[in-house]
């Protein structure tokens, strides 16, 4: 399908498309490859300086990622500038697909949905807890009480109302399905996650706000019985799967944006979140 | 498709579907429904104050959202909790649908795609330009580049590096497609937008990030050329469309957090918008 006119239209507006683009590098640089470049004023040209450190917590959420159960996400190109004079995707997937939430409603009847979620609990603080270690001989390894206690040691209490993540090494193989995953398909799966004493001790003692995870699921891949999805997420908290660049940022001190697509009666769904400090 | 015992395991972890829900609210008030709740203690249960205001910009991203060709977004119930142990759907759209971004790439050959805009461009100033009451009385209303002057008169300086979005008053036409059109399809669309003028003056004059929109096209609807989209958008910068609730934060000197779902060679898409001051 296409607009009727458009295709000429915009042809006619970018004249040509070899026509050099203006980027906002070139902008930025002062390159002068394009009449409205020239035109800027110099103190447009100035880079302003990005307030703190950023970093990206999510993967590209791309065909293919690979998911718990069901089917990968899915896109096709609907319209394309070439023949329709702008370009679009159309995406078919389950919400827990890519980095993504899972909402207290995803394992409770009656609990909160995407929309529910405030914008309070999307913009906290994040803590890192670092497994790596002991992960990169276990893929069974789980977050413990003992590994949040010797955190606190090293770096000081976890912050009230935080958002707790585990980083165990696992972001670097989402490229490679069955080392992601760890086994082909449930209940063979071998990754780590949250043991539940620990996911229930950061609601009990430190009223987390949600829980991280850089695998794909909140428990460990070779749990059954999901006691941390059933149990944490029953105190109506949520929780994060497929973060990415945890080793990217400080174990203390960092913000989290979480930006969860408010999807209708959700599940939880694909959020972006990106850390400052 | 369920996972196999999944159903079962979880039951005997809930025990009863019955069960008091140990909610936040429930927490945070020190209600003491469920035996974790009473084991909180009191240093968890004191609310803990938001930093600064919080208005959320996004609309609820729903099943048959308008759009502006093309299918509105579906939804389908995957898994069930009665079912299954767990709830979630899935979901079908194009990236244009609901409240989403337009990429360079959306209308210029070999412009930044989704996962090319970066942290630094998503965490950004907004003012919001209000045209509510020309729009009232006028739904082809564009933004001007008087209207911007005169925003800074009453305002101060549109900040360097900005997100400036226009409130024409239409975000609450929503829910009634057709008057959030104007019109049942292309080229019968009447709703306000930017006019070309103002757009290339923000990059210009202000080295805007980014313009948004409270309808679903940074042109106006009775655009059949697309001038903002095929100019602004070749600068390198990225658009906003269908944003809500700018009624509701300052006309300057809030802090927008665009989160974007990095929709692998996308172009642009659905992303959650929350406003800070």
């Amino acid at each position: 399908m296409c607009l009727p006119g458009t295709v000429e239209t915009v042809r006619e507006q970018t004249k040509s498309e070899q026509a050099p683009r203006v980027t906002r590098r070139t902008v930025l640089l002062g390159g002068v490859g394009a009449a409205m470049a020239a035109a800027l004023p110099a103190s447009a040209l100035a880079v302003r300086p990005a307030k703190g450190r950023f970093a990206d917590l999510t993967h590209v959420f791309t065909e293919g990622f690979p998911v718990f159960t069901g089917d990968s996400p899915a896109r096709e190109t609907l319209f394309s500038i070439p023949t329709a004079g702008f370009y679009s995707q159309k995406w078919t997937f389950g919400e827990h697909s890519g980095t993504h939430m899972d909402a207290p409603g995803h394992f409770t009847l009656g609990g909160r949905l995407s929309p529910e979620i405030t914008p309070q609990e999307l913009i906290v603080p994040i803590v890192v807890i670092d497994i790596t270690t002991r992960a990169a001989s276990n893929a069974d390894a789980v977050v413990t009480v003992d590994d949040l206690r010797s955190f606190e040691r090293g770096h000081g209490r976890i912050p009230d109302g935080a958002l707790v993540a585990m980083n165990s090494g696992w972001a670097g193989k989402v490229g490679d399905p069955l080392a992601f995953k760890g086994g082909a398909s449930f209940p063979n799966y071998h990754f780590p996650g949250f043991g539940p004493e620990a996911a229930m001790w950061l609601v009990q003692e430190r009223d987390a706000t949600a829980i991280g995870v850089d695998t794909m699921s909140l428990d460990p891949g070779n749990s059954s019985t999901f006691p941390v999805h059933v149990n944490f997420l029953r105190t109506d908290r949520y929780g994060l799967e497929n973060l990415n660049n945890l080793d990217k940022i400080p174990p203390r001190g960092a913000l989290a944006y979480v930006g969860l697509i408010p999807w209708e009666e959700g599940s939880g769904g694909p959020c972006r979140v990106i850390a400052n400090w």
